[in-house]
């Protein structure tokens, strides 16, 4: 399987032969998480759940259904998601007195509880998250991990604020996030404030955070974060007493993060042997192959398993008994992407060393079975840095400031002036054939011309075709 | 609030002010777990996936929606839940092609992928599990934990195995997991074999594991295991090449636990000042509440900090510093059923000790400085061996044997001789005015009459009202 030239297929080939989900669940864009998979998964949320209480946030989960008549109350929301959703209109054999709909996102069913538990300003910030699924009902063709009909593992924190700069606080602390879990994922990431006419319905702004993948030279999503002002607290009635006794609305953020950054992982760090795993999500760590010969094999098993119990404490191992060509075993735990390989012959017990196989190289190094515990972890977090790197090259080399069309190439990341107006960025979007990511949260140092109009601007913008 | 006289609306009051679930969600029989009552699933679920771990199953997550014809393909499962299922018909605007509905449990939607993912005997058992909602839609009154709409946290495994006796043993497996689970738990429970007329919908049997709630007098099923033979096997096609190289059907098991567990937690243990939770599924196990005094306040709350940093890596602890009384945290965190509480003031300094206070009890001793920290975890361990003794104790004085219909107590757990005959067991529901729990899995000496008919019969039924 070849990533760069036929990417599309080699992504779901690449899914399917490490066994993270089956595909053949009998709903499209439904997937079953395999073991492997949910350990993986459980790693990546485990990072969310780390920053969540590093910063204060506490965990919540709400019901899956949400009643029409809560959903409704966000107009802008409906015309955003309304043909999109799921429909439970009966139980049993009874159509129901109010229609219910699997949440897409859970403003609808967390806002009406957001009312009852804010009362006054000492109950400010409410932050609060859950991990949990959210359904779309995916008209355009799915793609695993990257545009599904169940998001099994949904990241939203939703918090609430006294004021909007409180809200703006929040938003500046969720990309801080980032930057923390992107060291864990080597996920480098854009942050840009999409414009006016992509942002989350409801919302005052969104901000996205767009990762690269450089093969087909596209942006994906891995997440957002949305200022709603105080647009949902009018509609759902979340007020509170402020410090002068005078009721308010309460300004609100979303911050949404899901299985895309697992999709992320496979088109970015994979390669055309499979997955290359980042050791901080990696399952397993380090495989432990014992390398059988004859009339040694009793011996070599003994060494094998010992040096394994030596690192079991340290990091996430796998020891590979099993009565199969080393080759085979190689091939396989290439394929799931393990980032480190040791391998353990007679060779090895001979020379008193070990040998080791980094999955994002190819180079065999041999290291003295004393060093070797303290070489592997310093090895990892070489890799964790490695693969950061590369990512973080990949984006930068994929940007491509250009001041006229024609300068355009045929795929990668635009950067480019813009004047601020619609008109010209959705003619630029055109002209481009690329969607517009939106100008840089941070601002950038720029000084030039909009690539349409031509008028002066301080302002850039960047585009780019989008997963 | 009272538990003995008023047990209905007491149970409930516990959980509003324990701050376990909100239940003022806008759909009814579905609750929003609170950060409090979430940990304290995570806790329960943690003990599960331990087993799970230490017996070989693996975690899987399965897509929440089973198509319709998924579902149709068993008839006796649908006579058992076709009435209370949510029925998903329309995606946006547009009716679905096939029909969606939300498992009330997972066979339909598992057994399909089981039927590719069974090969061999080599394949065999496979064994899986997943924690995950499920959705029944309840026509009667639900009750928190008890009888809901969602079940936010649904524990099922499902195996596979070569024949019965392979089913047999995993049925024998699953009943000592709820041994080593009911020690955590605080629970123990009777292992029932459910009359023909009550097991699970397409189940050879049923196991009920019934724990005694004490003050109503009544069993709560808290897991149930089922025997399905090859029942299902033969409606989704889950065969395998045996060791002659012939094709047979597989047999399965499931095993299901839900937040029934806290429910029994809750009803079980709980006393009239609220919760009183086990040590190991606490997610406070220990608060530390500086009881401060004019002029030392600040002494005081250093030495409660530090304190409270002595213990913290051996136990779940929390420091309470808020501007209170002392009373208003003592019921505070009585209600929430943290297991143990320190009192740390002027003489507790002065004296070179601190006070303990167990929430199953209401003697303050006072501990040496010192020793504190030891004695803290003994004092833990010892509070669970309690709490299951008295469960335990209470279990058996609710056990009431009888050889007549008048010597049946007004309220408890009836055990009789039954001769095995159906229409004897529905008039022993009958006249007892309660239902049957069934035999004893694992058989007891006995040696009696009917209790309907007078045969001689060396079985005895077990029946109770349940919730």
């Amino acid at each position: 399987m070849e990533k760069e030239s036929n990417f599309a297929e080699w992504y779901i080939e690449a899914i399917d032969r490490a066994g993270i989900v089956d595909r053949r669940y009998p709903v499209k864009g439904m997937n079953v998480w395999m073991p492997y998979g949910l350990r993986l998964m459980r790693l990546i949320n485990g990072f969310m759940r780390d920053e969540m209480a590093r910063t204060g946030h506490e965990e919540v989960q709400f019901p899956v259904l949400v009643p029409e008549d809560q959903f409704q109350k966000e107009a802008d929301h409906i015309k955003g998601f309304g043909a999109n959703v799921y429909w439970v209109t009966h139980g049993g054999l009874n159509p129901l007195d109010v229609r219910l709909l699997l949440r897409p996102t859970s403003e609808a069913a967390m806002y009406s509880l957001y009312s009852l538990w804010i009362r006054a300003h000492t109950d400010l910030p409410l932050r609060l998250y859950q991990i949990a699924p959210v359904f779309r009902y995916e008209t355009r063709q799915t793609r695993t991990f990257i545009r599904v009909r169940e998001l099994s593992f949904f990241f939203e924190s939703h918090t609430a604020h006294e004021n909007f700069d409180g809200a703006e606080e929040q938003i500046r602390e969720d990309l801080e996030i980032w930057e923390h879990l992107a060291r864990k994922y080597a996920l480098p990431a854009l942050f840009n404030k999409r414009p006016d006419w992509d942002k989350f319905a409801g919302a005052h702004y969104t901000v996205g955070v767009d990762a690269y993948v450089a093969a087909p030279g596209r942006a994906m999503q891995v997440a957002s974060i949305h200022q709603y002002r105080d647009n949902f607290a009018r509609v759902y009635d979340v007020t509170f007493e402020d410090r002068r006794g005078e009721r308010q609305y309460a300004h609100q953020t979303t911050y949404g993060i899901s299985e895309r950054v697992l999709g992320a992982e496979v088109a970015i760090h994979g390669d055309d042997r499979g997955l290359i795993l980042p050791p901080e999500i990696a399952p397993i760590q380090v495989v432990v192959i014992p390398i059988l010969a004859k009339g040694a094999k009793g011996r070599i098993l003994a060494e094998a398993r010992a040096f394994e119990g030596e690192i079991a404490d340290k990091v996430r191992t796998e020891l590979d008994v099993r009565e199969m060509r080393p080759g085979a075993k190689f091939y396989e735990w290439e394929r799931k992407g393990v980032p480190l390989r040791v391998e353990l012959g007679l060779d090895e017990i001979e020379g008193d060393h070990v040998t080791l196989v980094r999955r994002d190289g190819t180079r065999r190094r041999k290291v003295s079975r004393a060093d070797a515990p303290k070489r592997i972890q310093a090895m990892l977090d070489r890799i964790q840095r490695d693969l950061y790197r590369k990512a973080e090259r990949e984006l930068r080399e994929g940007i491509h400031t250009i001041d006229a069309y024609g300068d355009a190439p045929p795929k990668g990341i635009i950067r480019a002036g813009w004047c601020g107006k619609e008109s010209c960025g959705l003619a630029m979007e055109d002209k481009l054939n690329r969607g517009m990511l939106g100008t840089p949260y941070f601002g950038e140092e720029f000084r030039g011309r909009c690539l349409e109009c031509g008028d002066a601007t301080d302002t850039v913008a960047y585009a780019a075709n989008s997963y």
